[in-house]
């Protein structure tokens, strides 16, 4: 492909995405595919000669894209968001064309310099801790997600508590873990993955907010100590996946201050809410912690993946991911003047993400992506309220933020079947969830283009599958 | 911006990319901004109202465009290549535009089957084992890099050696994997990560060639198992990263056999060279390996990132990765119809990766691919000769594929100040590594648009900078 193709091929592409921006809301949300459906169209063979571009994207128009499950149609209220404004698809594009492997500052100062400042930006537009700015001792990175965002802060409180000498050594027996029984599955993964183990992991009980009672995680760790095992964590949530609970940070992290353990907040879905001053009661108590992520790539609209993690004591991050061979070595590493990425993260090498992120926060400003937000927010409230008010229907959790749970009185058949209705009808998609272990209807409501209009249809929808479950 | 404003500026966007793919050669490679110097020219504070993207995109230029160090130039010859195709832009253009995250089957059907597909062809085009094949136990999945590759592996040969204990209870101790002196530096990481320890790696010294030694492999393993130690796990490497050294798979996969070993084949960098078939020999051996990745990123020019892991048996890998909490249920997945392949990886999340890998096998045709390939092994291969015939120089390390591994016979300090020269010269860009304890410099030919008059007159400045360096 030659550049005046790629110029005339990649407009074909960018006039799909800018139609496509528009018409998704006429897709069914959910695709319909039957498993194997997409893989049989596809032929056997890989291509021995070139294809022209119109050949592969006319497949990708017939082939593809019946199976894509549209998460950027405004009637897409599943699991959390997945968002990407214009803006961050241009900086995505520009990255790629780029082609920049930012593992080093030296493989391009630009790429580390940008990632740092702008995560300092969010440190002031989320007013977060001044400890996690760069600037200080701290400072942030982009991930891919929370998961490896956790698993490093894991790493890293592992490494704190054995003075290094986990990593050298393996793991030792008896390190212990909290979080609160509705912390993300990816804290557990991260138990798993890291040789400390999932048996080592206490989840604790939450309170009927369905957050983590600090008291049961005194009692927890103090009995854990006293059988001799050595505490070492608590990962804290400020937005859980299942009912968007917000864990009590000052308690939490008053109680890690006192017997050592690294705190990390994972507040990959609520975080971004913290750019708007109105709602930042949740990271109170903070400062305690010593990493935190979130998820631009949920709520800010930055295309996936990123996520941005920060520690207070970037050195302790460093000193359990680090392995440095000769041929990397460079000056400006060895002078220690510059950060190089690859020592904050699991991977080697890194993308340009920094890109998108400024781009969409230039683009957006911080007034465009707050108000953002607070529209979500009272469609959630409004659709809380027309809930509360049914009496066929109830609220399943407090409801914090752009998420609803809620269930219909009829048990966990009716909600499972009110579930396959709506979602197969490809008009809206939304997910389930466990409380109390009931089967829970979640609403989350995070669609760029998502407006009120959508939101009153999918509450309609959903009456109107309840009607037809509760008579048949 | 609204689509119509996203059409006007991808345009830009576009137009500029599609004269950086001709114009990148005049670009000095290396940036020779100091450190800090990006960051001083950004605004301290974040913006608070959106701003146009005409100001943005000048920034970009102005002040982001002087800290690249461009990857894609033709004078790049540093570290291993990270190539991009229109094609593949084009790709990660309609990625981000979809904005699809395809952590389950169900939240895009075409995002997994796409992928699963296409690897299989990759099984196909390189001749791997057919054991890798997703149609039988085995399956590829894309990861972001060979380091989560591998760390992917070594936990899960950590899982089948205890059984699944190790996920639940922490790591025993013991446990002990091998891998040669000349292994990437991820080997070390995974071990340090997964809880092992790197004092339980151990790094079996090479030949002449710098290839692992399969008497010493069996030396060792046997030494470990007689002091009550547990070997789990080889790392080979075909293409190392300092001097592209090939270990011998059947050797040391007959060893794990014979032992019970977990292989995994790291063949980052020359794996991608099967799909040539005059260059498969060194996958000889490779249908007794676990597990294998090999980065099209790296040599078929699919943009970052993009690694192909594959496992001969998907299940020992799902086993080892996979947690289910109630939200990410769905029929599909519980009915086992269909790979979810958050449970293959590290994250949770995930972008749509097999488009760019789709659209670069079928823009290029594995002819196209193959052609690359051979050029720049041609090209390499001259430039050996070159090195050879001067008497002030020699060559470091048998010539393989693509990577002449060299040095000036005036010592350390010379090759240092050579290398110091010619990267600050803006002209071209080289990297180190160390063998035999003697600074070499490691010239890799991989651009996509690097052609014989490039490599000619990078031995010219490298003999300039010789002679200035050896009359001072």
């Amino acid at each position: 492909m030659t550049p005046d193709q790629f110029r005339e091929h990649g407009r074909d592409v960018l006039d799909w995405i800018a139609r496509y921006l528009d018409e998704v809301e006429r897709y069914p949300v959910l695709s319909s595919l039957r498993p194997g459906e997409v893989r049989s169209r596809l032929p056997e063979h890989p291509p021995q000669q070139p294809e022209p571009f119109e050949r592969i994207w006319s497949d990708f128009k017939q082939i593809i894209l019946p199976g894509i499950t549209h998460w950027q149609s405004p009637w897409f209220f599943g699991y959390f968001p997945c968002n990407r404004w214009p803006s961050s698809i241009l900086g995505e594009l520009l990255s790629a064309g780029l082609g920049v492997q930012g593992m080093l500052w030296l493989t391009s100062p630009a790429c580390t310099e940008l990632e740092t400042h702008v995560l300092d930006w969010l440190v002031e537009l989320l007013d977060l801790p001044r400890r996690f700015l760069s600037t200080g001792s701290g400072g942030g990175v982009i991930q891919d997600t929370a998961s490896s965002a956790t698993l490093c802060a894991v790493i890293a409180g592992r490494e704190r508590a054995t003075g290094l000498a986990s990593r050298r050594q393996g793991c030792p027996p008896g390190l212990t873990a909290y979080a609160s029984a509705q912390a993300h599955s990816s804290v557990v993964k991260a138990m798993a993955l890291a040789g400390i183990g999932t048996d080592n992991l206490r989840l604790i009980e939450v309170d009927e907010s369905y957050a983590l009672r600090p008291d049961a995680l005194r009692r927890s760790l103090e009995a854990d100590r006293r059988a001799g095992r050595k505490p070492f964590c608590v990962v804290a949530t400020i937005g859980t996946t299942s009912s968007m609970a917000f864990d009590p940070l000052r308690p939490v992290g008053e109680i890690c201050r006192e017997h050592g353990l690294w705190l990390h907040v994972d507040a990959a879905m609520a975080g971004s809410a913290a750019i708007c001053p109105e709602l930042r009661s949740f990271h109170d108590g903070l400062e305690l912690a010593d990493s935190y992520c979130f998820n631009p790539h949920k709520w800010l609209g930055v295309n996936f993946d990123c996520d941005c993690f920060y520690v207070a004591d970037r050195e302790s991050l460093i000193r359990a991911m680090s392995v440095t061979p000769e041929y990397l070595r460079n000056p400006a590493s060895e002078a220690g003047e510059v950060f190089d990425y690859r020592d904050w993260q699991i991977p080697l090498g890194r993308r340009f993400r920094a890109l998108k992120l400024w781009f969409v926060l230039r683009s957006e400003g911080a007034e465009g992506l707050r108000s953002l937000i607070r529209r979500h927010i009272a469609l959630a409230a409004e659709f809380a309220d027309w809930v509360s008010n049914d009496p066929a229907w109830e609220l399943a959790a407090p409801v914090h933020l752009n998420l609803v749970c809620f269930r219909h009185r009829g048990g966990d058949a009716v909600n499972q079947r009110i579930l396959e209705q709506v979602n197969a009808s490809g008009r809206m998609f939304l997910t389930h969830t466990r409380l109390d272990d009931r089967w829970t209807l979640r609403l989350c409501i995070g669609g760029l283009t998502t407006q009120r209009e959508h939101v009153t249809e999918a509450w309609r929808l959903l009456q109107e599958a309840a009607r037809m479950q509760t008579v048949s």
